[in-house]
């Protein structure tokens, strides 16, 4: 039996944020907190974003949020970056491609937003006890 | 004896742009375009974006291209877009990479950003004859 | 029976976008357009951004229009914005909110994406044979 | 007698902020705030913003401010977002119109910006004691 | 007898944009293209941006247009960049300090938006037939 | 003998950043937070943007700092526009000149980015002591 969209977006986001640590928020999180707002919030972050986008063919787990990563940094949306940094590491990105797809971005986005995001990944590191030259 | 940063960049240019195609323009064609108003500009791209930052450890030539196209999609600074693409032609990312990268970047930056790169590939594609699925 | 996303989409689209103007682009046009790069585009557009989020109760298909173009022209995406701006003649924003819309955003996004969001209304009002007192 | 610039203009602003609830800043705020720094500014935002743009026919108060929302949420601007959520509730947008403006806008500025607003519309219809079915 | 804001506006426009090159548009064509569509917008580009805003004591002449260039090639707002380079040579930025000007944004916008820019000035200082090096 | 650009970069930043006050950061600080992350991340600072883009003829001190303020603030990236306004007052920009920056940006820019500039301008301002009518 095919999985639903809902489940195979849960299955997703389960892959990408399940860590030990229960300081770091996941995107079911997100989902909660909105959930009097906009119940059906729920479904387009699950359904379309992960059920969706996140199951397309073509692109590894690491190549999907080393594309997140970048669209964020270059946004400068700092909580969702945040929340990506942490995905990154959980999905096996090494500390090295974060850092370095990041200072990769200085000659498109220049300094001020890659700084930004160098300090929020100083912060992410720090929690999950990550030093880049793991 | 060690490169230059300027033959260091001045090889990576070469290593992401050489085509065959004389219609596609590569970063030395900027580089001479504007040499008259600013000659120091070739010192910047040839020795720092390529010289220094291209040069980086810790990303391989087509994840830093992803993490460009990815920047370039969320800036909508076309041009750029454009030669970029081209770029990951030339250093092996797949026609269905290039276009993953985009399409993944729906949740974060939207469609319009993403409608208007596609249309980008699509003519850069068409240009170089390439098909999705190859 | 309930109406497929599918269905419910392409139905809104109609909606929204069917004139007797041949020369006015919808929404699956651009579906049609990039089939061969992704064919799930045309989900994520229909299913997605019409089936699930011009669904959603709460707002008239009139202020849907006036939300997008507000998003449009703070983004500065011009082709959109055209797409949007006849969206929003065909299902009965009068010419004079649209500009309205447009000018109202001076103080919050500044004179030069606002003059020109008004360069593309202007053409679309030419091509509809529209006039801002109607 | 025809009113001064100014004097529409502080009319509108108390039309668009006045509450009983002395926490929730105004447009005045803002003006005091930055008086020692450029006393001008009050003409700007008190003469120009409110005595001319806001007095423009064509927009109903609430269409007026679901476009300012918009614009906001696009740009990411946070202490203005709340301002004008407050706003909102104050010229009688329902809550619901108010998340639906901001959910509306995921297709076009992507989930982040859309998730940041949201939690600010959950500040302020927490602080004003509003729910979204009302 | 104090001027008005609108002949304060006008005599400002003037001596920014006035030159004997008929082709060279200046912000009297952008208020009249646009008379139909919304007819107030003449006063709040003339009696407010440049009757207030370029009326302030502080800048001199160079540096409002050294500001406005900056900003604009930030946004990647590329008509009004063209108006603004245009306005700087004729009131006296040398061609110098206008390409200095933008090669300066590099570290802080990228160089995308900075190359973007410097094709609009070679376009501009081809038109005017004006070297760099004077 | 010719300094090296590491040299060179390292004299500008004590010039522009040099100040009795402990509590105010310096570009040298950031380099410092970031050694561990991306140890060249120290070159790309002070040789490239110091060294090289900041020793760049044709601007003095006071118009790098103009263009640099009026870009951040364009941005939106306030923990650089905060070093850059103590920049700016270190080399010399008259408070009236930052402000006057800020708020000619308010036709290119809109209101909330000009607002939320000038709420760091009243921080620093106040941290040093500075008025703006000095």
């Amino acid at each position: 039996m095919e999985k639903t969209r809902y489940q195979q977006g849960v299955d997703i986001i389960k892959e990408y944020t399940l860590t030990d640590n229960e300081e770091i928020g996941t995107h079911m999180d997100i989902v909660a907190t909105f959930k009097d707002l906009a119940p059906d919030l729920e479904s387009y972050i699950v359904e379309f974003a992960f059920g969706d986008i996140y199951s397309r063919e073509g692109l590894t787990k690491q190549q999907q949020t080393m594309v997140t990563i970048s669209s964020l940094v270059t946004l400068g949306t700092e909580p969702q970056l945040e929340l990506h940094i942490n995905t990154g590491l959980t999905i096996g990105l090494t500390p090295k491609e974060i850092v370095g797809t990041i200072v990769h971005l200085i000659p498109y986005t220049g300094f001020p937003r890659v700084l930004n995001a160098l300090k929020i990944v100083k912060k992410v590191f720090a929690q999950r006890d990550v030093k880049v030259n793991e």
